[in-house]
């Protein structure tokens, strides 16, 4: 995240963002404080949905380079979020079956960038993130998705697990990527899928996992242990391009 | 690259370093400078064909950071270069047909590291890049690499369409990969094999491209130009794993 552009310091700072409807990622409050701007921030943040972290005054004043933080920093996106309906909508009008990716704690910036960007050469609708635990659309983000994110739209909703149930209603099938999984050769991918990634240490979270109706694996020959997720990602995405294409 | 562990400041720490056979990626000399051990220094350079750059004062002292850099600064590799000879022979003790990965202008080590670690799951022999205008083996490279810097041999040629030509004779195909291709589902990818990929903004080289056999794409579907190359170095690679696994 490039400092200049999406951190905002201080108390009317951050609530003017939170009221002109810009996209607030994360706030960060001085553990402890109380007060009735501090109260504002907390009440705008949590009818926005955004996550608040408390931390040590030593932790803002490491974030801070203004040094007049007040005891508040915010992190705000680059670009706006999108909703999964969007998503669907886009491939109805596009005569498509699905196709949404799914990240699972993804934090890492240059992987989400990365697999977004391979989200839009893929052809797939969206790209739907986790409220927690997840990087957002910061500048670092934007960078590496190469104008990606102009055009594929990225959601972010509050318990990954429900989105999925939601999306199985509406008929979409969803591969969780897994080294234990079967290999992705042998699965069909060709209908509405939803295609759910985790990331490089824990893949994806046991609970999220177990709503999937496939496990899919990448079939690997060598000695180390994974591949980096956004090629993985890409790895998956393009298998999927292969078998509609058939 | 980490300063700390791979540059090497100083006339006699540089000279040092050639004598004990360390890696040497690249030598950074001040313009102009003539004295009996910069000569020396140019000659080990020359001899262990190490790229040698003329730089202005100002540059050196940019990348100093003792401040004693006396005309010279080294960058080392934190790696040992493999041969391809060590390649081929590795594909024959596994009774593989050879697999290659040849990177043209590769200058992200992130990317580099990113490949290097696909090569190693995608059971590839080998990742041969370019000495000129590509990353060494750093420490960065190394990270990224996630530990296949291990596993997976790395040679590095002085010219890349020459290695072309000597594999062939050896009986290789060469598959360029590049977005005016064949989509690479058409091709038949499953003999002894060098896949070449290029730098993101300006894929790979002419002459490097003319000596490929094949020309082969990812189809791609998006508004934007192009994956992320240790992305599409990945959807690459295990489109031969599939065809291998047929």
């Amino acid at each position: 995240m490039r400092y200049e552009e999406f951190t905002i310091e201080g108390r009317n700072a951050v609530i003017e963002a939170f009221r002109s409807g810009k996209t607030i990622d994360k706030v960060f409050i001085l553990d402890g404080c109380q007060d009735g701007p501090i109260a504002t921030i907390k009440r705008e943040a949590k009818k926005q949905d955004t996550l608040v972290k408390f931390v040590t005054k030593e932790r803002l004043e490491q974030m801070s380079e203004t040094g007049k933080h007040q005891g508040v920093i915010a992190y705000a996106a680059a670009y706006e979020y999108a909703e999964v309906e969007d998503m669907l909508k886009l491939a109805e009008e596009k005569g498509e079956p699905p196709f949404l990716i799914l990240l699972d704690n993804i934090e890492d910036p240059h992987n989400l960038g990365a697999i977004i960007r391979t989200a839009n050469l893929a052809g797939a609708h969206g790209v739907i993130i986790p409220k927690n635990r997840a990087a957002g659309l910061t500048a670092a983000v934007a960078r590496t998705s190469a104008g990606a994110l102009n055009y594929t739209p990225v959601a972010k909703v509050t318990n990954l697990a429900k989105t999925i149930e939601g999306l199985k209603k509406q008929g979409l099938w969803f591969v969780c990527a897994d080294m234990d999984g079967k290999p992705m050769y042998q699965l069909d991918l060709k209908g509405p899928i939803g295609l759910v990634v985790g990331s490089e240490g824990d893949g994806v979270g046991r609970l999220v996992k177990e709503k999937c109706d496939f496990v899919a694996s990448i079939p690997m020959k060598g000695d180390i242990d994974s591949l980096n997720a956004s090629v993985a990602a890409g790895v998956f995405a393009f298998e999927i391009v292969r078998q509609r294409l058939l």
